[in-house]
This record gives C-alpha cells, sequence and structure tokens, in this order.
C-alpha cells in the first residue's frame, strides 16, 4: 500500500523553487506503488504544524507543469525555524501526530542551510517516536551558500538577473556619464556571503567595462581604497558602475547599512547600503549618482531565469523522490559539476548531516587581490550557472504564471496547535 | 549630390533608442543619390557644438543591425538643452557652421519635447542663416508625455518591464507574506506623469491580484486614505503590493521624496519615495516590509523589452528618413493606434511645433475613482504597447549587445567651442 508525502517549502523563495516543487510531484505521480498523494504544506511547515494540508492531486497535469516556469512558493513558504529537538520537543512530536493521521511517511522539505537541519531532526525524531519517515531535503537558497553540492538551485537564476542588469544599466550609464550620472550603485542580496555581488562581475571581462567595482560582505570595508577607485574609475573609463552586496561591513563589523551616514547636522540617515555607498562617494568627489535596489526583483525573475538553473531546481525535486522511494533517509541531492568546458553536470546526493548549518563563503581565490573583482577561478565556477536562457510563456505581454487551486485536505485531528 | 546627414541622441536613453538610431541609418544606406554620411554627435548634441562626429558608415552592416538590440545610447546622450534663440544665438550659429564644413543638410533629433523644440529652432535658424536644413525630429522618451502621438517609443518596454516585475516580486511576497514580508513598494520613474506607474497596473486584473495600490503624481498624495487602503489590502488578502511614481507630491505641493519622514529623533530621513510610502506605512501598522527601486534598470531593461515598443522605435527612425527626403522639413515621425483589437498601428507625421513643450499627462478618466488603480480605459490603452517579447541573442548566458567603433569624422574648423 502506497503512503503519502508531504511537501514544504521553506524560507525565502526564488524563481525556481517551483520548479523544485514540480520534479517533486510530477516523479511522485510516477511513483504511485510508493507515494500515494503529495501534500503540500501551506506556507510552509507552518502548514503541517497547523494541519494546514494542500493536496497536490487536486491540480490537473497542466497546472504542475507550468510550476516550472512559475516564480515565489506555490504553496506559500515560511520563516519560522523549528527549535532544537529538546528545545522544543513539541514542535516535533506535532509533526508526527499530523503525519501520522494523514498517512505520510515521505517528508520533503524545500530550503536552506536550516531547513537541512530540520529534515535532519524529523528524521531523528521519527525514529524515535516509532513513526520512521524517510526525510529528503531538497537544496535552495538564491544565496548558493549551502556546502556540499557545487552549486545551489536559486542562484544561478538571481546570477543572470545580476549580470543581465548591471550590463544594461551600464551601457545606460556609460551613454550618459558626460553630462549627468557618473556613478551608478546597484545593491544586491547577500547578507554574508558574496555569491550574488560576485555574479555581477559576469558583466564585463575588461576593465573597463561595467561593473567597475564590487564590495563582497567578505572583504571589509576599506573607504580610502574605495574611494581612490571610484575616482580613477571615473577619470579614466568616464563612469563607475558598483554593485555592493547588502552584507559589506565597516572594521568595526557593523554593517554598512547600519552604520550610515551622517547628513551636514550630524544626524545619521538610514537606508540601503547602495545609498550609503553612492552618498558617501557624492561627498567625496561630487559625482552625480543614481542607485537601485533589486531587492524581490531579483529573486522573483522568472523571466530571465538562467537555463540550467531551472533544470537543476526541477532535477533535485526530481531525485529527491527517487532517494527517497530508493530508501535512503537523511539525505540531499546535490549538483556535482562533472566537467567545466562543456559544462556537465550530474545529480548527487549527500547526508543532511553533512549539509546542515555549514555556510559556504566565496573562497578567498575567487575576489581578486584588491578586493573589489573576481578572478577568472570565480568566472569559471559561475559562468555555467547562468546558460541558457528559460522563458516562460506569455500571454497579453505578460508572463503566464499559474496560480494553483491550493485545496485544502481535510483536517482529521481535532486538534489545535499554537505556533 | 548627396549630402551628409547628423543623427543625434538627446536626454534620458532607452532601450529602444538605438533601434531608431538603426532604423535612421539603414533606411539613409538605402537612399544613398541623397544622404552621403550620416555622422551621429558623440554624446549628442555637445558632438555637434565640438564639432566631435562620429562616423557611422564605418560601422559595418552586423554592427548597425545588432543596434536594433542593444539598449542605452550607442553614440552616447546629453543633458543639454540649447537655450532660446535670441539668448544664446551663438549655439545655434555655431551648429550651422559645423553643419556647414561637413556639408550636412539633414538634421535628426531623438528626443523627448525639449529636443522637438530645439530641432524646430534649428530648422528656423538654418533658414535665417542662409543654409537651410532639413529637421527632423525622432520621438523618443520613457516617460510617454509626448503630445500628438498616440504613445512613444521606449515606454512600452519600461512598461512591460514594470507590469512584469510587479507580477513576479506579488508572487513572492504572497508566498511569504503569513509570517514574514507584507508590504512591497516598488519605486517607478515619471517625475511628472504618471504613464509609468499606470503600467504596473497590467500586471493585476482583478482586486486580489497585485499591484493593489498605485501612486500616481497626478494625484495628491492623502495619507490617510492610503493608510487605510494598505490596512485593508493586508487584512483581505494577506499582503500589499504598492507601485508609487517618483514624482507623488504632498498635498503642499512638495515631492514626497522630498518631504522625507522623521525618525523618532525628530530627524529628517532622506531616501527614494518608495522608501518614504514603505516607512510610513511601517510607522502606523507594523507590517513588515521590503522596497525596491528599479531606478536605470527600468529603462534599461533591453532583455524583456517589448516588441510592439522595439518595431515602433525602428519605423520611427526609418520613417524620419523618408520624412526628411521627401522634403518635409520642421516634423516628427509620430505613432497613430488605427485600431484597438486586434492593435494595429501607422507612422504619422505632427509639426515640431505642436510636439514641442507640450507635456502629455495620464487622462483623469485612466485614474480610478479613489485614486489607487487604472481604468478599463487605461487598460485598453497600455495593453497593446507592452505586446511581444523582442528578445536580443545571447552569448555564455548574456545578450550580446554591440559597442560601435565610433570613428571620429576629422575635424574641418579649427575653433573649440565652449559649452
Amino acid at each position: 500500500m502506497p503512503s503519502n508525502a508531504f511537501y514544504a517549502q521553506s524560507g525565502g523563495v526564488s524563481a525556481v523553487i517551483n520548479a523544485s516543487a514540480c520534479g517533486v510531484i510530477e516523479t511522485a505521480r510516477k511513483h504511485a506503488s510508493r507515494i500515494g498523494r503529495v501534500y503540500a504544506g501551506r506556507d510552509g511547515i507552518i502548514g503541517a504544524l497547523t494541519e494546514d494540508l494542500i493536496d497536490t492531486s487536486a491540480e490537473d497535469r497542466s497546472a504542475i507543469a507550468a510550476l516550472r516556469h512559475t516564480p515565489g512558493g506555490a504553496f506559500g513558504s515560511c520563516r519560522y525555524k523549528l527549535k532544537g529537538l529538546e528545545e522544543n520537543r513539541a514542535q516535533y512530536e506535532r509533526l508526527i501526530e499530523v503525519f501520522r493521521a494523514h498517512d505520510i511517511r515521505f517528508f520533503f522539505y524545500n530550503g536552506g542551510g536550516d531547513s537541512m537541519d530540520t529534515a535532519n531532526k524529523v528524521s531523528q525524531i521519527g525514529e524515535r517516536l516509532g513513526f520512521p519517515l524517510v526525510c529528503v531535503g531538497i537544496p535552495k537558497t538564491v544565496d548558493n551558500d549551502l556546502s556540499v553540492t557545487d552549486n545551489c538551485p536559486g542562484f544561478g537564476s538571481v546570477a543572470k538577473y545580476i549580470a543581465v542588469s548591471i550590463r544594461e544599466a551600464g551601457l545606460d550609464v556609460l551613454s550618459m556619464a558626460r553630462t549627468s550620472t557618473k556613478v551608478f550603485v546597484l545593491e544586491v542580496m547577500g547578507r554574508h556571503a558574496g555569491w550574488i555581488a560576485a555574479s555581477a562581475g559576469l558583466a564585463g571581462k575588461k576593465p573597463h567595462e561595467p561593473p567597475h567595482i564590487i564590495l563582497f560582505p567578505e572583504i571589509t570595508f576599506d573607504e580610502a581604497a574605495f574611494q581612490a577607485r571610484v575616482k580613477e574609475c571615473v577619470e579614466r573609463y568616464g563612469y563607475c558602475v558598483i554593485a555592493v552586496s547588502e552584507g559589506v561591513r565597516n572594521p568595526d563589523g557593523k554593517f554598512l547599512a547600519e552604520a550610515g551616514t551622517r547628513d551636514a547636522f550630524g544626524h545619521a540617515q538610514l537606508g540601503g547600503v547602495g545609498q550609503v555607498v553612492a552618498e558617501m562617494i557624492r561627498r567625496a568627489h561630487g559625482y552625480k549618482f543614481h542607485w537601485a535596489l533589486a531587492d524581490y526583483l531579483q529573486r522573483s525573475a522568472r523571466h530571465i531565469a538562467s537555463k540550467v538553473d531551472a533544470e537543476q531546481a526541477y532535477a533535485v525535486g526530481k531525485a529527491a523522490v527517487q532517494l527517497a522511494v530508493a530508501g535512503e533517509n537523511a539525505v540531499m541531492p546535490t549538483i556535482e559539476r562533472v566537467s567545466q568546458k562543456p559544462y556537465r553536470w550530474r545529480v548527487g546526493s549527500a547526508k543532511l548531516a553533512d549539509v546542515a548549518n555549514r555556510e559556504k563563503k566565496l573562497p578567498g581565490s575567487y575576489i581578486t587581490a584588491d578586493g573589489f573583482g573576481i578572478t577568472p577561478a570565480c568566472r569559471r565556477y559561475l559562468e555555467p550557472l547562468i546558460q541558457g536562457e528559460a522563458y516562460p510563456p506569455y500571454e497579453g505581454g505578460l508572463p503566464k504564471y499559474v496560480q494553483l487551486r491550493n485545496k485544502a485536505v481535510r483536517k482529521k485531528l481535532g486538534t489545535r496547535f499554537a505556533l
């Protein structure tokens, strides 16, 4: 007799997390002898805790297929980290209670490092409570900071968006620099790891091509060196395009964004780090500037998703189910780089325990000696990840994204659970 | 004997202004008996004043063809408005001097309302100085605020970018709203006219679909009504997505962005209007927010250009040359809407005098009674303009944009001209 599966999206969503969902659901449907229904958590793991499950079998084939090109989290995601096993055992016991009530024996958790940790714990507690579950993590993070896997689904599309945007805005600024804006700053995501900032570097290969400066969270901000470089760029190329990670820190360890700048009256000015950096330049050199804050646009931009990324996102969803039906427990599919040129990859797997809570930062060898650019090694690593376009279908000039019915599964437990 | 043509890009560039340049150059090459070489002004009209001309005949056919899908201003543009004829006659005389030296009898000026005014004046002064020129304006403005023409090349692509971005970011926020961001604000361009803000409205058709609120420069900001609407959206839909024009003003007539907000210490906080609005909401309701500032990204995003827009941009460049060789002077090609469904358009023409310095704002009938949305009439007007995708070619995961050689024409005048 088949038993059911639970799938949940966790943490910040991406342009391709639904492609992973699609991989899970389509593959599960092919293993009907082992997996009955795939229930999704409404708003992530919260859906499991509150017994608010979505019956994905109520969606027809074309709606599920459309997940492959739809950004955001189709079932809802959440920022809700389960506590430690001993700290809040009740949460884990509740999960098992709900899973038991709905005959859920497969647990698929689609998220980043924290989520892999949670999936690992769920696997342990199931065992202990006499309700063994097959728990498989599915990697997803735009930050690309998961260890063990060569790269992480979600990242390649952000990288492509940022590189394309820098190239395009760079041409704009170049045309106007003589009489107008000379400095353009794009603030990008990545509070702890500079992978997204590094991807801006793909936009240009030669020194005169934007971005002229990248500020990484891994490199302590050195204002004097930075200002000198900005001046040099403007004098040499006529303009300066900068990509700055939201996670850049001052020598005192504070985020540059938080440190802020002071106005003429000594008052702190708040704002994104892009604005802080741009204002700083204006004060030092008087250059006219513009700045942009891509924010959620960068991680939801399915219209310019990387084909490689979209395919890998689907593949890890598919592989998760294959691993599960093969009886592999407490594992996560990974992306392995088989060859560099031509780029070839395959899906491997890793123990959740080896992935959980380990953050992969940009290695020192990927950042140029001056701290303002990416090395050829970094470029070689990043380039394959933005290859190919995976355009969504359009209708009336706009991408045709699916919104699922998200039909609720009838509750079997009378109990409520306080989050 | 053919004489030469001068072409210049003026003001802020767009994703498709080079498509107009392509239309001019390709069409001029077909009229070799009338037009010798097309000289482009380096950095716009400044190139004419300083006798810094670019010989476009040095570019091969494929490079010129690639302009059709390359954003920014390939020859450079500038923000440099010629003064009134009587105020600074020397500027106009200098133009004629340079044109005479290089046997330039055709003047193509690719820009907005100010530029059409300049082109008109150049036409008049040529006549008076005994050097008659055929002056043709070519419409370009992302703001869509040119009169006479049904719409303006450059706008449709920004409109598409904004509508797509709102749709995508909306899906992102929707998935996370339960435990994270509930309010998302996207700041868009348009200091005086709300056309770009209105285009955000294309992203959704039903009340629950983003954007839930649009703030137009044409509507005085009413904070109480706005805050009530935000609350209503969050309570009804779980989230609220807002598009705000940089030009929104308070009842006192000041830009909301300039008015700023005050922090806990009463200090003015600077920032974009998007940030001002987002902070205002957080204070009133405590909702977690994110905001984005697309800035130049929106007007350079050739990767998601509207096909209709790209085609119209080319068409007005082409028509400008056709008008010129037909002896039409002091005119501008326009876009005429022939039919609505199916959308059909053709190129017409208007007198520069009728276009110059007249700003077309969003009509009252395009804004809903509450001031927060677009009407069906507005949607009918806007929808055709974002139709079709005109993807650029890609190489290595990135759009392959052309950078011209921009070979200088040998100077014939020994004189310098102070800008």
